[in-house]
């Protein structure tokens, strides 16, 4: 499928305008960011980057595509010049960006794109929500993984999800954030990640009774087989399931008082020798549950989170942004930035320094850290360039390696689930302080 | 793209496991619905059915598709028959559904699936997320539809919806809830949508000033042109919007006081004689925040909304779920349902019987209303019989129309947008109340 209309309308008009204009050639630099951490989170998990990659390598427009533009009312008056050049289009431009998996904080560039301005604009749409979402998915997961303390987790929302191929992206976000795998199938096939489901309420009504409905999926699954109990009753399902004894990997609970239902059902496996049969829990879980099963001491051994961690349900939306910083016209480089009321952004490409127990924001091509006694990390780094891939981009499992090494780096009052008092601190540095002063001040009469 | 894998493993694992028992055949009845309405909800518009019947016309499983399935550790003992049945895969079953568009309550089957077990097994979990997703944008837009008491909603949101494929699909489903357009050019041009869109901050900031800017846009976009006034001052930004007088469509403004900004904006506008030109407001906008506007009369025409409208930040995801309610064994037909501690479901297909002033739901082969004063509407309705398209599905424009006049014959405190104490009467028809003792009966001892 073609992707060059996932964008807004604006972002084609405004391309056309440069084009009409001239402007079309001129280097721009966006950065995408957030102004704030998302709702009740104190860090978030930067995800996507790989799907963000194979967007702009693959980005054209078809001739039907082309034609639908040229047909639309807000672009008749543009040169047919500017179809043309979108038949032709190709993403030339760069992109740095954080690895997947890194923490990142508020003001500090996720991804920065380097290019033509055409190009830089169009692509917008797209980078936000692939961006934002998976990032907001990682970190859910990773706040459900932290909560679970050690208890595999398994992502199972793609029912949920806010579309089945939102559902298949879910899988992967989760995954980067920690989990251990998904229930998607599209996610499994597409990304490479392990599948974990085996039989839902409707295969133990299809059976005569839930005795036949067990022993027949036992025989087809062997050591994969997990039976769901509740369905008439769990404790007398439980029974059952620890009656026709192995081969079994598990049984899973969906309904009821979670914590008081595991150790009945715990209690049942072991007295039948079946300490080795893992306890599944879902039923509507998020972090906050899990914490208190945690906290219970409930021996369920995995969960199965799904609506909540597919649609990051306490905090849906990422406020992801994507601005102008920099623009190059005949070869004069100019900072921009937005001064409006109550929306400030600040001007010029930024790198991000990490230390370990603070960041710094700084101008890109700044030096830090010469003279630290602690060499920082520069996050930042090149992805694309020229609009081919530097190397080959590091895959869903190197992003969960990444988020899982970084999260335990974090003090334990980031890590936190709940509004902390003592947040990551990221400072600017003196040059980008005095950039943003420079440019204030040059844009304080903009109808000059 | 193939869609066979946008599916969960474990409807695979039981469509296998009911292959290789002999129930694959088995005719299955399955029905979507939900339980509690979303919360903050007192009605639910249902949409997508469009993109649902497209899926099942075309559900098929790719030979690449099919070997990755082969591999799994899940499968490995799956006889290789039902991997050959797996590429030759069809849908071949009947699916009812109410209209798109109708409002729908709690227990109301939204869609209905007749079909072999092993077809009505593998498509829940793109039904669900279809129809949930869509369900969930059209019942937001509704709500802000409703809100703006009259003035223009447009959807604006495919940068924060879960992924770029969820924003083309925001779109469509907030067209269906009653907004006139979208800024997606993927909803545009798949569902024939309206589109909206002219120039951001980036536009105005890559030109030297404001006017150049917007003497730029005038020019390129003539009566489609709206300025973003907001980038350095509003009420500057307006000014200099009235010096340059027609033609213009409209200003919009995406910061500050909305209120007080459109009451000066448009006396600016009206003293330079631009009486027609319109205000549009952005910036966060959600159905509470339009209700404040539209109380204060702000001279506000049109609101652009984006996260809150394409993620439904306030309620996020509906628990929506699809049972089996009947299975045919050898000619015989048992009604199914589950009766777990803390989640029952209803046997049999069912039918929904809408009143003027309240709903019954009632057995699918019951006829209600013959001796009543009032007849009766059976909303669930023939789609898709033996695998075949009844009539051209309705599409985005009939569904919407639906929408807009079904709402309008909501009373007022279903209508409203906080929790009414007066929900919509969902009633169960005598015939369905004993069917459901006479099964809970039969099911006591399941272990039997």
């Amino acid at each position: 499928m073609s992707t060059g209309l996932l964008t807004d309308l604006y972002q084609i008009t405004m391309a056309a305008g440069y084009f009409a204009t001239g402007k079309g050639r001129e280097r721009a630099c966006f950065e995408m960011f957030f102004r704030r951490l998302p709702r009740y989170r104190n860090y978030v998990i930067a995800a996507g980057l790989e799907q963000a990659v194979e967007y702009l390598l693959n980005l054209r427009f078809s001739r039907d595509e082309v034609d639908y533009l040229r047909a639309l009312p807000q672009l008749k008056r543009i040169p047919v010049e500017f179809f043309d050049a979108l038949a032709d289009f190709r993403f030339t431009g760069d992109m740095f960006a954080l690895a997947e998996g890194t923490p990142v904080f508020p003001e500090e560039p996720i991804l920065t794109i380097y290019a033509p301005l055409i190009e830089a604009q169009i692509v917008e749409t797209y980078l936000l929500s692939m961006i934002g979402f998976q990032s907001l998915i990682a970190t859910k997961a990773s706040r459900i993984v932290e909560a679970a303390g050690g208890r595999d987790v398994v992502e199972f929302g793609a029912r949920r999800a806010h579309s089945p191929e939102a559902g298949a992206l879910a899988g992967r976000a989760a995954f980067v954030g920690g989990c251990v795998g998904t229930s998607s199938l599209a996610a499994g096939h597409r990304f490479g990640l392990p599948v974990f489901g085996t039989a839902a309420h409707s295969w133990v009504l299809s059976f005569e009774n839930e005795r036949q409905a067990f022993r027949k999926l036992q025989e087809l699954l062997g050591e994969q087989t997990v039976y769901l109990v509740d369905t008439f009753d769990t404790v007398e399902g439980a029974r059952l399931a620890a009656s026709l004894g192995r081969p079994l990997w598990g049984v899973r609970l969906d309904s009821g008082n979670l914590v008081e239902l595991a150790r009945t059902v715990r209690g049942i496996l072991d007295e039948a020798g079946l300490r080795e049969t893992r306890i599944m829990a879902t039923s509507d879980l998020n972090e906050y549950r899990i914490l208190e099963f945690t906290a219970a001491g409930a021996p369920i051994d995995v969960y199965g989170v799904g609506t909540d961690l597919a649609t990051s349900a306490d905090s849906p939306s990422m406020g992801v942004i994507y601005k102008l910083v920099e623009l190059e016209e005949n070869g004069h480089k100019r900072y921009t930035a937005k001064f409006s009321e109550d929306k400030h952004t600040l001007p010029g490409a930024k790198q991000v320094f990490r230390y370990s127990r603070h960041d710094v924001i700084a101008c890109a091509n700044e030096c830090m850290g010469c003279h630290d006694a602690e060499a920082p990390i520069a996050l930042s780094r090149p992805v694309v360039i020229g609009g081919e891939p530097v190397e080959k981009v590091p895959d869903a499992f190197a992003a969960r390696e990444n988020a899982l090494a970084s999260v335990r780096r974090l003090p334990a009052t980031v890590r936190s689930l709940f509004d902390t008092q003592a947040p990551w601190p990221v400072e600017y540095s003196a040059d980008l302080k005095s950039l943003y002063e420079r440019v204030r001040g040059s844009q304080r009469e903009p109808q000059a």
